[in-house]
């Protein structure tokens, strides 16, 4: 049997059952299994890896409970910028954007600039600009608003309230999308998109669009998305921090996980969780905050959807 | 005697010594020797190593020799869009600012997100805006413009030759300065500062700004500047690299460069160099192309200024 697996997430953070209505619940559980699906079928009938992480990202852009595409988050400047990266582990091909306002799709966007450019990162307009050239689909403000968002920011614009107050936005930073896939060619695939942070100044770029910090894939190894608090992950560079534990000291993918998220990214400060899946098929979901958004199936058909 | 050390780079690429005039050569020589100057004695006197690898960074970005800062080259649109990190090894904070124009040093605006933000990477307007608000030196256009660089991109503009023609610009895509250090404390720093590539397209961000690809420093193992072609940069996680083999497996510092550079990053088609320093004093400096504008000076005064 062809060991295929896929794993996403929907962003980790403060999320506790007790301030969960039943309703939302079943809604976010409802949006993960709709994406794991996408994904899973994919990989099933003999799809890319690379494909189905693009399928199960592009279905939670798409879904306005997550903070990534239709979702996105409010920036100081009442805007929505979104970052995405995409990578492949047969050529450690990689491509992201970040910055960019009015995709649709922005781990689409980060493929394209995989696949029709000789570059791996491009930002703002210019990624914009590339985009059009690609005919990469945009959608005008009003597809990416939404009341919840809008209310969020409304709390805190024109403050510095995102700087100053963690715990009334903790569980915002964390507001990230992504999934990792191994295909039945034995090839890895890691995507993750991200609205980033409400209230965001100057342009900040977290880890998501980084590879190597919130993205990563090696078919020697595995394939990582994390997601917790960017700036945090960007000085640990989790996601091949978990990698080169795999390769450099034979830690198996459970091992690499767990001693990067409870162990060397707590060290630093950083909350958050990664989702990663090795080239045998396994599977690791850690988390060092109260929940992540999170679902998996494996080659066995074994699915699994948990939030907390 | 207390262990103090720094190496400076200017960029590696197809630095031909047939190609040199005397003139030029020592241009770059002296350019080199007064950017290593500058940090050395800081650090002999007892400095920090973050501030003797932000003042070497300065004097090669006032330099219009080296494409950083002053001497940087030209965008497709005919501004300059600069980019630089700067990473502390004690506590591994980091700071940097991708795609900036009017700013004197971006190395210093990049060290005022690590000291004064919150955050690590911010990117255009964004942290022109931050810039501001910190009194960052800003420059006029003029103060960026040099014949050479002009002549550099007038000579493709208005074509997508910076893709197409590899050779007739390989040089210039390798443009980058940076420096190492040790200070007398014990703690190491890192810092690369860059103008990009010439006819740049896009907002296209390289492996200068990313903390483990361009740059990265950890007390634990080693400070890391590199210059090379920044995509292949991103992919390979190259100063995180060199980083892990010594933290993972033991390497010295000699060896880990040298595997990365002569080995794993040549696996994936990526030309360039680095420099490093380790928390013992020794210093590192390997490239795989033709050249590599570089200067060290240890902790017993040997000091070393070399081009190809």
């Amino acid at each position: 049997m062809k060991k295929i697996s896929l794993a996403i997430h929907g962003g980790a953070g403060t999320i506790l059952k007790s301030e969960m209505s039943d309703t939302m619940e079943k809604k976010y559980l409802a949006g993960l299994k709709d994406a794991l699906k996408q994904g899973y079928n994919h990989l099933k009938s003999g799809g890319s890896a690379i494909e189905a992480a693009q399928l199960a990202v592009c279905s939670l852009e798409d879904n306005s409970l997550f903070n990534a595409g239709k979702g996105s988050v409010f920036s100081s400047n009442g805007t929505h910028q979104m970052d995405a990266c995409i990578m492949e582990g047969e050529k450690l091909n990689a491509g992201a954007v970040c910055g960019v306002s009015g995709i649709k799709n922005p781990i689409t966007l980060a493929r394209l600039v995989m696949d029709k450019s000789e570059h791996v990162l491009l930002s703002s307009k210019g990624a914009e600009e590339f985009g059009k050239l690609m005919k990469c689909k945009t959608e005008p403000a009003d597809y990416f608003y939404d009341e919840f968002r809008f209310k969020q920011w409304d709390r805190i614009k024109g403050s510095d309230q995102f700087q100053l107050d963690h715990s009334s936005k903790k569980s915002d930073k964390f507001g990230t999308v992504g999934a990792v896939a191994l295909d039945s060619n034995g090839n890895l695939a890691a995507a993750t998109s991200t609205g980033g942070m409400t209230n965001k100044k100057y342009d900040r770029i977290g880890d998501s669009p980084i590879v190597g910090a919130g993205t990563y894939a090696n078919n020697k190894t595995c394939a990582v998305s994390c997601t917790g608090s960017g700036e945090y992950f960007i000085r640990g560079v989790v996601a091949y921090d978990v990698s080169c534990l795999m390769e450099m000291k034979n830690y198996s993918l459970q091992q690499a996980c767990e001693e990067v998220i409870q162990n060397r990214i707590k060290k630093i400060g950083g909350d958050g969780g990664l989702i990663a899946v090795d080239k045998k098929g396994n599977i690791s979901m850690p988390f060092n905050t109260e929940g992540m958004y999170r679902a998996s199936k494996d080659y066995l058909g074994n699915e699994n959807i948990e939030i907390y």
